[in-house]
């Protein structure tokens, strides 16, 4: 089947695409000598998942216990060929007991690392381990410069750090930062901000080792920052996410260019009410609304909904749960639209987008291969 | 088992909220003689659907076919006993033979009429049903200001309307408009607001009768106007979707109070990483990213992504995709949030919220009497 058979709204992969940027920052990773740890939340998909391990990445980054054990229980289930996952890293506080019970399972099965940034979270953790004799890896959250979780730099890790290393049940592993702001960044200034955060996190692990911390991981995040960040001599992990497919975002922040977006929202025009406007049957529950990040949100990451693919007259400017309103621009050189034709959408954010959607069709040169399930769609717990 | 028990992020439904919510509703469109067809894209659910079937509804708005689908076939599977759903207007233009072939084999099993505002659609439509040998009932979808879908009323809706009637395999059985621009109104404007547009339908209505058409059904939609709008003699049909559960926008305009909302995301704090700061495992893959509505945004509807219930001094400030940031107010009254602290979240929007589940929680007097699943959940096409 061609894609432009598939029935919309679809999410549709371009595997060339898809590949590419996979190889492409696993590349740049061995490179630096720093370890690739993706950020599975972007696909939540088995077989991204393999894709990326295949690709040398030395495990995943994930938010939720249920995400994992999503994507384990789907690749025995589907494929009868468990994930080759040995190492995760949860890169959220685990809390209450029910949570704890679970990670602790999993943690029989699979080295599991937590990152936290609060006594309270370090103290429950610690406890659940020692009540069934084990020990959890931990890293400590720093805030620099996200402003969501995290401890600031200095006295404040370098207090939890010793309190985490006094807790039984616990193994400080090292620091973990996800640099957020660098949404917040221009173009221009991405390299210098994303460098600035990893200069931090090196430096507040020399002081972990001069208070007799091992710190052995050294661990930064998000997709803008990675390539810069990973330069930085003394980082050893990188925790990108995006970079599989790419989005909107990341183009606005010169990142990726429209051609590396592997992945768009296949739309069908359902009305054209008025010259300056055409309706699509993709709204917010096709592409998310998202319409920029946390962190350091710019103006322009607040306008619209995503790009419109080829077609620089329209603009994606409105969006209801299932109409997209596509406008005019300005300069007025827009192909007519008209009910009946199709558009592709480069949605602001794909990681939203995919938790939208049971299935990802993936395509190669414009033919249809199959599709794959989102497996750990909508795991919040 | 009690509310209080659940893990988290979960969404939770008091019963006897919803159900004062179903019956209020039923209750004043009887009183005002029109009848009402609720949009059920706010619950997407059986059990919902058939408690406002129950109490008066005359059918269903959905829009899109595979949520009728899924409602029908889940409603068959779970309990074995089928929807009593006879009714149902797709407020969508159904565009492209997959969709037409899909709509008319719906159309086999219950009534189904379709708003369409282009003469595209209408031709696609109509050769479809002809195809098949029946007809197909059609709305005109009217553009009262929400600038949306919809020919403008007077001389658009007339020239639209007599191609249709002209149309083999169509049925013009009336207009429709969804005035989505009283989400840009304010409590104090949003009477006049929602009953001008119903003013614009009713005269629009005998406009088209003059010309000869019968025109049975005048429709309107959303939750804020509703009850406003029903009181305006000539209006026949009124199509709310949010007031089940109501929502924080349905709050800030007036339209409900908090203790009408009938739905909740409960969440845990994870983290206090700083003093005007709690971070909760409840972000826009538990709540939507929703800020406001289309066509009619106004400042304070961007503003965060919902409110903590029952907690004034924390603002709902910033999310990401698993995190939301409470962030203490100016006033500085705030409780103290701690690791472990559980907190109700009122989403923006409920509507896509809904979209993120598998199942919502139900619950009467805090002690859990069940799920019900989100049987059309991400049913796009």
């Amino acid at each position: 089947m061609q894609v432009a058979e598939l029935d919309t709204p679809a999410f549709v992969v371009d595997l060339d695409v898809m590949e590419r940027n996979v190889r492409s920052m696993a590349e740049h990773a061995r490179q630096h000598g720093v370890r690739l740890r993706p950020h599975a939340k972007t696909h939540k998909s088995v077989e991204v998942a393999r894709m990326q391990l295949g690709a040398g990445a030395l495990g995943l980054t994930l938010a939720k216990i249920g995400e994992i054990e999503a994507l384990l229980e789907a690749a025995t289930l589907d494929s009868g060929e468990p994930l080759p996952l040995a190492d995760v890293l949860l890169a959220f506080p685990i809390v209450g007991d029910r949570k704890l019970a679970r990670l602790l399972d999993l943690a029989q099965r699979l080295t599991v690392a937590v990152s936290l940034d609060s006594p309270d979270a370090a103290g429950q953790l610690g406890a659940a381990a020692v009540t069934r004799g084990t020990t959890i890896g931990v890293l400590v959250e720093v805030d620099t410069g996200g402003r969501r979780c995290g401890v600031l730099p200095g006295e404040p890790t370098l207090t939890l750090a010793r309190r985490i290393a006094q807790t039984p049940g616990l193994s400080l592993r090292g620091i973990m930062t996800h640099e957020g702001h660098a949404y917040g960044a221009t173009p221009e200034t991405l390299r210098a901000v994303s460098q600035e955060a990893g200069r931090v996190m090196v430096q507040l692990a020399e002081t972990l080792r001069a208070d007799g911390h091992e710190v052995p991981i050294v661990s930064v995040g998000s997709t803008p920052s990675a390539r810069h960040i990973a330069e930085v001599p003394g980082v050893t992990e990188v925790r990108p996410g995006t970079y599989v497919f790419q989005d909107y975002n990341q183009v606005r922040l010169g990142v990726a260019t429209v051609a590396e977006c592997a992945a768009t929202v296949h739309a069908t025009v359902i009305a054209t009410p008025a010259p300056d406007r055409a309706v699509v049957d993709a709204g917010t529950k096709a592409v998310a609304a998202d319409r920029g990040m946390v962190g350091g949100v710019t103006p322009v990451q607040q306008e619209g909904y995503g790009l419109v693919k080829g077609q620089p007259g329209w603009f994606f400017g409105r969006a209801s749960e299932e109409h997209g309103v596509l406008l005019r621009q300005g300069d007025g050189h827009a192909d007519d639209l008209r009910v009946g034709d199709r558009v592709e959408l480069i949605p602001n954010h794909i990681c939203p987008a995919v938790n939208l959607y049971d299935r990802l069709v993936v395509q190669r040169d414009g033919v249809v291969e199959g599709s794959w399930a989102v497996a750990a769609r909508g795991r919040s717990r």
